[in-house]
């Protein structure tokens, strides 16, 4: 069995700029979800906002399964020509495994067709997240309930299109709950949205959330990369009864 | 109770290049629309892509309960910053009907975070359109199967959301099917997309889809009209407890 | 415009057997519902597991547009041939609100096809409910979040069918979430559950709580009141062709 | 990897009855299905309705990760507490595939919720098959359309609830359009509906009928086997403020 290609997207910011994110994550937070989801199934890679590109060539997209994304306060520094090609590349097949602040990130408002809003406030208050659909794939080996001591908060009503399929919702110590874990197709793609993750919190050494984020990857990965291709059909597969000189003629059945 | 505020939007392009088209539709298939929908329910009013700002300025986008959206070989030539304010619209609460080939207008694949692609074929073929949930009130007063005698062929699969509520699915004379009236909701907009209507066809003046249409405009308008706002949250409703010096203070308790 | 026909059925055990419960709903809890969604668009009946067929006999859901529904400790003493009558009129049009303990119902169960189960504790905490879709006709005048200053705890995982349509999620004092309010249907028929409103606290006089409940029943009254028939086709809509003597003629086409 | 343990569970009484079924399908369509499907991947057993329990032993249903399931005129002999049982095995989290008439069955309209109605007519006619979503995974390997020459037909309106998630929309010859493939969840389990497989037509020995059937089988073995516990919750997760002595007092903290 083929490793799942995976590539670790961050921003990669606040780590380089702030003292205390830098020493939480001082290689930046790709590389510590990378380490910590590392395993034989999955071949990883990262991309960073301020590589060429945003290091998102179309080599690295062509080669990538399953595309994680962390971004914060740099979303509109992205390049449209570049999310319109993550994009095709989700709608065609590639997973896209959506990260904390990310819901307001190009990428995740396009293919949501949603604002991506929400409330939050940051207290590091203790967030308990729990697991809704225990029999998703998603969910394998994580308990009913775990908590993250210290998070961001993020409260409903979250501005995300109805087909999310709500894998996780969370409680909040200052009284919100949030739609935490939430899974979408576009097209051929599969689409996760996971919220815990701020950089001012150690989120990303949480056993629980990297294990989901592992989850997360599996579930995403191809089972399809191919083109919904936008089609003129010639002919068809039953036959059409002769409409006269006024409409163009049926052509050859297909088959 | 105060009138619902329809504007039908046309591309209008067709109807006065082509001969045939013009004959079918003289005043453009969005006057063939609001006559057809007329009703002391609804406040009708038109704008088209080469008036100045589409015909869809602030003033009309303020005052439009739901706007109905006809486009096909010109959707490249809206313009983005209009296409935003409508999206912005939707999400605040405007109903959006989409029809034929709007399918693959920017609005319509904005909102919907899909490619909008299908097969499709034109040979004027009969299509069979089922009602498959006759208690949705779009389907209120339409029998369980109608024809139109000659349409345009839109086939499966057809890249849309999942969370497509199917009201109609289309049987073609070709051996086609096609999920033909879909709902949906994006933030507090609600959005129906529905097949026929293709311009070199009389499909405006049959009375099944016209009824359709009204049905789409009552259910459409809107219950909220109102932004869902990305809200920093300052204090908390429940009281959190002290994190100490290295976290930001919870603010006031809010209520 | 004619006025909706309202049934609310109670179990009526509690408020005549605990002193605590009399206490706070002398009549039943079943007439606090009554007196408290009153108004000019109702038509209000009553009906209670001890009277002949609990109430429920042709006539009563014959002429039923809506049925609100609360059982909680004699669900198995509600007679299966009146529970499968329920179930058949939900199927054809009526309405259905299954209120806090009916989601062990036999009723709900049935329709929604679970088992309805979740997890529970009684000390009377604090409910927050937050409405998760501004937009739903169901929470049309309701804040964002209102506070029940005491109920019973309900707790994910909820085990309930997947087109549960969120409109309220809980967050409670003691660290649960659940899904407070979800929508279904079933054949024809609308079904709304909402989870307070356990007896031993003065939930039923809640502005709120009444108002969402009033909502709900506006939401679920029938559009079509009609039987899905199981229905064997005689002849076809479009010519088949021939198929020989090894099968059945196709009949004669329908239209 | 261990094996996905199947039972094909069959009402085994046209193959005995009829000459003309006996002829197609001399060992009955369970065997026919297993044959077709069989591979090292599942360890295949059978189960009919006229065996003691039809079958279906708590050792019999213990041991089986996903059970196939083909009932037509005879659902109603189908006893009410082996029904129970394996309705009980799904919410833990056993697979199960409904294939054809089976959307009558006691069992399909239990987890379903709904009457399973729809029409019907049996001329032999062709039907045309569409895989709407390509990239699930029961349609690996599955062309855009494939065609079965002669099968009874099955219209929409189909009575079933609405996560029904379609896979498969059918083409008929007669005119009509059928979601002839649908997943559901119920609890921990999943549930594949499949549409063709009419006891007098030789549908399953037809090479992609056989390759959705096992598709469906990889996709509905359990990922996690285990009650949705209905539990009472002693003691709460988070702190609760002392009530007084009008309430129940809060337990024990649990974490």
């Amino acid at each position: 069995m083929s490793k799942i290609r995976v590539t670790i997207w961050n921003e990669f910011r606040h780590e380089r700029k702030n003292e205390g994110v830098k020493k939480i994550y001082p290689e930046g937070l790709h590389k510590a979800i990378g380490t910590g989801i590392a395993c034989d199934e999955f071949e990883i890679r990262y991309a960073t906002l301020d590589e060429p590109d945003h290091g998102l060539t179309d080599e690295v997209l062509d080669s990538t399964d399953v595309l994680i994304w962390w971004g914060h306060a740099a979303h509109a520094e992205v390049r449209d020509e570049i999310v319109a090609k993550v994009q095709q590349h989700v709608w065609d097949g590639m997973g896209l495994i959506c990260l904390h602040s990310s819901h307001m990130s190009k990428i995740f408002r396009l293919l949501n067709g949603t604002s991506g809003k929400l409330h939050w406030r940051e207290v590091g208050e203790r967030e308990r997240i729990w697991c809704v659909n225990p029999a998703h794939p998603i969910a394998a080996g994580i308990p009913e309930t775990f908590v993250l001591e210290h998070e961001e908060m993020y409260g409903e009503p979250f501005c995300i299109a109805w087909d999310a399929q709500p894998v996780f919702i969370s409680w909040f110590e200052g009284g919100e709950v949030f739609r935490s874990g939430v899974t979408f197709q576009r097209g051929n793609g599969r689409i996760f949205y996971f919220r815990p993750g701020h950089e001012a919190y150690r989120t990303f050494y949480n056993e629980m959330v990297l294990r989901v984020i592992s989850n997360g990857v599996r579930w995403a990965a191809p089972t399809l990369r191919a083109p919904y291709p936008k089609t003129h059909r010639e002919g068809s597969y039953e036959p059409i009864s002769d409409k006269g000189v006024d409409f163009p003629k049926a052509g050859i059945i297909l088959n």
